[in-house]
């Protein structure tokens, strides 16, 4: 099902084969029963953004909205290690994927899923992954949702303008490290919802002041501020500086999302102000 | 001249046109006057891929050696920032790229030379980019050099793919950081080399123990250890581990490698350590 790729690229390349009309209109059928779409991008990888939109999709399930989170990085989907998937997937009798149901609230899907080896490495050309992607968009049955995150690739390249161009309606929630080298790549993100028409529901700022377990000595590791400033010249919402945790880093690795973990640590109640903005905000 | 993506594009998809061929003579041609070509990637973005291309760059050319530095990632090149670059580039009679001469023995090129703009974000698709990453490789006027550092985007997509099959006889030098997610995507990156028959040098660790200012404790920040186990594992040499230094990302972002700012830097003395190494192996 999935590897049908031959059609997926030729659909990708513009020609419409009945295939493609019936997936546009199985995404369309998929994403109406989806209230809010959260498109969680960054211009540079490494920044947090797999660990921010597994968070974020917690924390909201946490306050009792049905949400969904689905990973579209073919290459280094994090999501399955971070929420702690190792299961298939299993298939309904209409041959949709049925995502992990985590908690109540909260359903997880992730391309790693569709892997059967997890090194493996996915070396598709663009036209192949555009077509993976809105395979996979379609054919997932989540239900009725309140939100939908996607954790898409970095940069601005074929993944994330197909992912647009699959969920249109998406807003997109933008994540950055505060030094320069990321806020470059950062400003090109944000270029890049302009160009597609992408709002913008604002600018998270993430890896921020460190405090040392030792003497508590509050340190910049990736200097500071950049992310306001930036928001601030872009003209877009900042929405909060997210602090450096070792804690964060260790509960991604080990499949328990720091929000799940401990809800006392500073990034989660960071993370929960930001959520509280971007509910309001929508 | 670097815009003509169409004829690019035809090239990319298998159909050799009278420029597709001429384009790889000059290639060949460029290639054979360059003694080792060296591909610094990583399956994860954001673990200092640009910052240790640049710091190996500088650091092989204080050893002597002619070097060139190439930044192919369209989507972020971080090179023009961390090397302080800022001028367009000029050409030569023959219509080639002139690199940027930073000190006698080191030259600098990057795509981001080529934007008018710096934050414009570049939205191609997969094929369009295989063209430009090749004209781009064709086009430098590198003379001769001991050592092409290409700073390669992350991932097993579209870019390092043709970047492998323009630069065939390259080797990988793959760099990581400690913890589970970074690990995960480098294994990809690792099985990627052996699929593409890409030697590998060998596994840098980046991003290791951090001495707090206030008191020295030695934090683990992204954890630690995970380089050696999962170089051992997929059986390639572990070059070795470089801590983590916010004056690393200062520097970076200064426009000054910290190799040239800061020799006594604990950064700078272990990535001098790991150059011997490579240069020993070769």
């Amino acid at each position: 099902m999935i590897h049908d790729s031959v059609d997926a690229a030729k659909k990708a390349k513009g020609g419409k084969s009945d295939a493609a009309q019936e997936q546009e209109q199985m995404i369309k059928g998929t994403l109406s029963k989806i209230k809010n779409k959260l498109f969680v991008m960054s211009g540079k990888g490494g920044v947090g953004k797999s660990s921010i939109s597994a968070n974020l999709a917690v924390g909201l399930a946490d306050k009792g909205f049905k949400v969904g989170l689905m990973d579209v990085d073919l290459h280094g989907p994090s999501i399955a290690q971070i929420m702690g998937l190792s299961e298939l997937l299993d298939i309904n009798e209409a041959r949709k994927l049925i995502p992990a149901q985590k908690g109540p609230n909260l359903k997880v899907i992730t391309m790693q899923c569709l892997m059967r080896e997890a090194d493996q490495a996915v070396i598709w050309r663009g036209p192949a992954k555009a077509g993976m992607i809105q395979q996979f968009v379609s054919q997932v049955e989540w239900g009725d949702l309140d939100f939908l995150i996607i954790d898409a690739p970095p940069g601005t390249g074929d993944e994330p303008l197909t992912v647009v161009q699959t969920i249109p309606e998406a807003k997109a929630i933008v994540v950055t490290t505060p030094q320069e080298v990321a806020l470059a790549d950062v400003r090109k993100s944000i270029n890049f919802c302009q160009t597609v028409k992408l709002d913008v529901v604002g600018l998270v700022e993430n890896m921020g002041p460190f405090s040392c377990p030792g003497c508590n000595t509050k340190i910049s590791l990736f200097k500071s501020g950049g992310g306001l400033t930036t928001a601030t010249k872009m003209g877009i919402p900042f929405l909060g500086t997210l602090p450096f945790d070792p804690e964060v880093v260790e509960a991604s690795d080990a499949g328990t999302p720091i929000f799940t973990k401990n809800k006392s640590n500073e990034f989660t109640k960071a993370l929960d102000a930001v959520i509280t903005k971007i509910v309001k905000q929508l």
